[in-house]
């Protein structure tokens, strides 16, 4: 297979999905993109920005593609992937699917004594917005980010290569990590940040109700806050299932320091509330 | 007094005091600005950026600006504003002093019933970023923002009239309100984003300890999230303290929804897990 003339078969036209060809096509990486979506509007709006060369059906794709990119929700990734092995092996081909899900853990354990396991590439490139669709895709939204390569030892060493280079072109920097490590730090530095947002957005939409204008002193702070209330439900409610342990944990953790803030109010105690934000000050040496 | 020849006083030069600075003398609207800083470090630095024409001891600037503007945390305010009127008092003086603090109750409360109330006008420019100190003021802070104006009837109508101005050269909105209301809006649309991002901080920062690389995931949703929690202690200690009442009441709403939401992983029920995303997501109808 030579690069500058893959055939890549997207499946799932999102944001993500949406991107990736983009950027992969317009790069010279993919000679021909072709999509997979469920959704017939949203597959017609894919051909009509121009994100895929064709909308095809989804035995084709897999048939047709040098690699199947699987940019579906994780629920459904889960299943889809292990069919897709499944007519590798039917077909005796050495395509490469990979999948680009938020949560690792699960796909990798579902595909893990595939015979076909080699062919399989488990990825996470670590870019999005808050909003979803193939109206929501964009060139150059993995530019510069981290992509998250795990359990790349159950991988052919000539798959993970060409992946790499795939997010070569897209412009990753890899980082290499076990499933399950993936799964417990996104659990901490992206899934707590959207429950934390939904549960905030919840909370001020419920005062809304009696009090209207609620949201006429709503500043910067407030947007930069509440921003990730918007993403799509189809897309988190796997993940929180699927990563629901590492989520529990981190929530329980979360509601205690909240409750260690609402305590030191109630008490009117300013030396801890001091401290608490002294403490989460230090997130300065993180942040730019 | 004609506006383009008014002196106009700022006690502590940090983000807003020195922001407010800079835009008053750039526009016109103050001939002289004098400042008063209690750490002589800032006071130098705001000398030296320019910030202020002249750093003077309080009373210095007391007694010679036409308008006062009192720009410190708001616990320091509470007690300074009355201070400054039985000053303007003691001279029989047609002074303006205003302050420009985060809650509004405690210092509306505290004035209520000085003789020189009519000459305070209590304002609230809803502006700012995460930073702090007369290094993080900057031109054009205020430029499109609201301004809330508190119990202004208390306000004689000059002295409102004149602050209007005030405000107009920053090209602020302004929005009238009683205080009371000021500090239920402001928990739910301000406070309460602070103390969301304060606790996630706390939450990763404690995890950091046992997973050292837990932040080289951390994306731009986590940072958007997050970097609330860089805000200064000595401006929020005396803010959740002084509206303790909203901002027990809003956090108690708050550690409701994040249990029910925890409640939903914990028990995989996907439906709720979704109704709760998807009531969420209404927040689109507010954020651009």
């Amino acid at each position: 297979m030579s690069n500058t003339h893959s055939t890549i078969g997207v499946i799932g036209l999102g944001l993500i999905g949406g991107s990736l060809a983009l950027d992969l096509k317009r790069r010279g990486f993919a000679a021909t993109v072709l999509g997979v979506e469920q959704d017939p509007v949203a597959g017609q709006a894919a051909l009509t920005i121009g994100l895929v060369d064709e909308v095809v059906p989804f035995a084709d794709c897999v048939d047709r593609a040098d690699i199947v990119v699987v940019a579906v929700p994780v629920g459904a990734a889960v299943k889809m992937v292990p069919e897709i092995l499944d007519r590798f092996q039917e077909k005796g081909s050495e395509q490469i699917v990979i999948d680009v899900c938020s949560t690792k853990e699960q796909i990798c354990s579902a595909t893990k004594y595939h015979p076909r396991r080699g062919q399989f590439v488990s990825t996470h490139p670590m870019a999005g917005t808050e909003y979803s669709g193939p109206w929501a895709a964009q060139p150059g939204l993995f530019d510069g980010r981290a992509c998250i390569f795990c359990d790349t030892e159950e991988s052919s060493p000539l798959a993970v290569k060409q992946i790499e280079e795939l997010y070569a072109v897209l412009n990753m920097r890899p980082l290499y990590m076990r499933a399950n490590q993936h799964d417990l730090h996104t659990a901490y530095v992206s899934h707590i940040s959207h429950v934390t947002s939904f549960a905030l957005a919840l909370t001020v939409l419920d005062k809304e109700k009696d009090e209207k204008h609620i949201f006429d002193l709503a500043s910067g702070g407030f947007s930069s806050t509440v921003r990730l209330a918007k993403s799509n439900a189809d897309m988190w409610v796997p993940i929180l299932t699927q990563n629901r342990e590492n989520v529990l944990h981190v929530m329980d953790t979360y509601i205690e320091k909240m409750e260690q803030f609402r305590d030191a109010v109630a008490r009117i105690d300013q030396d801890r509330i001091r401290e608490l934000i002294q403490e989460a000050n230090k997130i300065k040496r993180i942040l730019r």
